[in-house]
């Protein structure tokens, strides 16, 4: 039992800020969570803030320093958390820690990312596909010139020789996520496509296609932890998170038995089921970490949504999408609701946390959901399961 | 009452390591603290590893999955903290926060940096320059040309002005740490200086001249944190943490009200007096954040070692060398133990465990012993304080 409840949200529109630092952003996304949880600035008594690269894309590192001083919460202590992709899904888990310790009653996290500033020596798309590059294996990977949609392209050959999958599959998953950004005003692309458009665009790294990547995004989310005894102080509707983990697995490709699956996600998932005494049929809905399809076919496996190599049949058969047995990624997910990587992890809870307060812009019936974020290739997965408890 | 006990230290000897990559150094101090404890791999249950900038350096990121990866610890967790030089003090902080959730009972915290290294566009003392900079505010400060010893030297000048301290304070201070390192295996320099060599070194940016500040060095340390209730499992001399803070400051220093002193150090080092309910004057031994001389004596006021102003008195009457009233950075410090950004905080626990067990290299009286850990100019400060309590 972790005593620990969400009582805020908040997040930045995520698209292109060009006129925005990320302290502008972050500072932009924790005033708005702030808000949601009706508490004062004084209120926060630690924060933890995920950031992938802003060495990369802004010359500026010592984030904690810089989110606490342009937020006005110093001298509270404020901790920057990398962890790839994850970032901020394990500056939560931070949080989450920070506030079962007994030491602190109300914590503030989130993530914070800022991908088309920098210095521009490349494209804006050559310099932040460099950028991400950081989250894989310099030595092994990065000097032989392997880049995201490249692992992601080795893990979806694999699926597809290994259970037949067909490219088909992975651009259903797009026009899902696509139609499911196109009502949510926070979303990078909100503009539905066709399976025909999803089928024939241009190809990035075979069978992956423009439409199988999400973007690069800017933009923050943020969430405020309380321990779960006060929570009633602030809101009526309650939602405790009632199980966070983290697992990791090898930085490089070529060191692991499988690439049809991450077994960081399959750890930290069973961790989680047994952290919050339910199994994966008990998930009403989930956020997953579809940087490319290939990541959502595979985290559906992972997750326990259906059984290995059944994740092409699952989206065949509409189970993933609004009013099927577990809607996935109901925001757009990274595919088209967008993904500033330290911002992700956050922003999944922030769907979660409306899904389940009735408050959300595709509202399906939920009283328990998932935020799956991986970081890199899978070499950090983090999940949270929250539930609504009153 | 944290509950936590220290029960292994390691680090690598801190200097140029040119042959050595980020991985390897952080798995020889790992290995070393692993061994200490007597442990095995398997009994690690999470772990956080502090780590300034190695996308500077070595253009790598994801560090948490690069470090567990290396160790051969997957797929237990792994979290990088980022808070400037007080990287591995806030996941020293992190680790003590995931042991007082209950959630773990063995933990490992550690840090790593490694400044020799990277594209090399310009000198490696202009590149490292540049690289540190990424700690100060880039809007404010790197835009305008001012790095960290201009932004130190700043301070001292400041101090001077008010309290009428000296160069000769200043160059005492790195005598006295040239001194303890000079018999230290594991120090970037192993040599004593002169007081005169000390006053009349090149000028780097006035008052500090090239002795008052500490060098670029490649390294990495780690500790091995336990539930205190099962300490004695491991060990006979039982060290608690009887204290873990941070603190926050604004990060550039034109937003704060005064330059000679850090309130990061003020508000983190009177939480941890209050929570380990004891005062300054109980403070056996100290390591302090010496990246140049002024931030030593600077750290002597905000300690309450003496009162504001009279640090330079404190150096004067020799209380913080060995044999003094509260000997301070009895391994050299880093201004010649070295500094490896990341590695430092968890470096000075390396000391405290040391000393506390009767094993240091320059072995003190002490029972209490207390880490200033200082992130760029003071936009983040954590504390830990140590007692040995069998």
């Amino acid at each position: 039992m972790l005593n620990v409840a969400v009582i805020g949200v908040g997040m930045t529109k995520f698209g292109r800020h060009e006129n925005k630092t990320i302290r502008e952003l972050w500072v932009e996304a924790a005033i708005k969570a702030i808000e949601d949880a009706k508490i004062s600035l004084k209120d926060i008594q630690a924060a933890f803030i995920g950031c992938f690269s802003s060495e990369w894309w802004e010359h500026q590192g010592h984030l904690g320093s810089i989110c606490a001083d342009w937020l006005s919460i110093c001298p509270t202590s404020a901790v920057r958390v990398e962890n790839a992709c994850a970032s901020s899904g394990a500056a939560l888990r931070c949080g989450v820690l920070a506030i079962a310790s007994g030491l602190y009653d109300i914590v503030l996290v989130g993530g914070v990312e800022k991908m088309y500033s920098g210095p521009r020596k490349l494209s804006d798309t050559a310099y932040a596909t460099e950028g991400l590059a950081l989250a894989s294996d310099e030595a092994y990977e990065q000097a032989q010139g392997l880049t995201f949609p490249g692992l992601y392209a080795l893990m979806a050959t694999a699926h597809m020789h290994k259970y037949g999958t067909k490219k088909e599959h992975l651009s259903k998953i797009a026009v899902k996520n696509h139609k499911n950004a196109a009502k949510n005003p926070l979303a990078h692309f909100q503009k539905e496509i066709t399976l025909e458009e999803a089928m024939n665009a241009r190809m990035i790294a075979y069978p992956l296609n423009l439409y199988d990547c999400c973007p690069f995004s800017d933009g923050a989310s943020a969430a405020i932890l309380c321990k779960a005894d006060l929570a009633r102080r602030f809101t009526d509707t309650i939602i405790h998170i009632i199980a966070s983990t983290q697992a990791s697995d090898t930085i490089a490709l070529h060191n692991r038995e499988s690439y049809v699956s991450l077994r960081s996600a399959r750890v930290a998932a069973q961790e989680a089921y047994k952290m919050a005494k339910i199994e994966s049929k008990d998930i009403d809905i989930a956020e997953v970490h579809d940087c490319f399809t290939i990541a959502e076919l595979i985290a559906y496996e992972d997750l326990g949504f259906c059984k290995p190599g059944e994740g092409g049949k699952l989206i065949d058969e509409g189970e993933t999408e609004i009013g099927g047995r577990i809607p996935v990624n109901t925001d757009g997910g990274l595919k088209a609701k967008g993904h500033p990587v330290g911002a992700t992890g956050v922003a999944m809870i922030y769907e979660i946390v409306k899904q389940l307060r009735g408050e959300a812009i595709n509202q399906v019936k939920a009283e328990i959901g998932l935020a799956h974020n991986v970081g890199g290739s899978g070499g950090t997965c983090t999940i949270h399961i929250l539930k609504r408890v009153s």
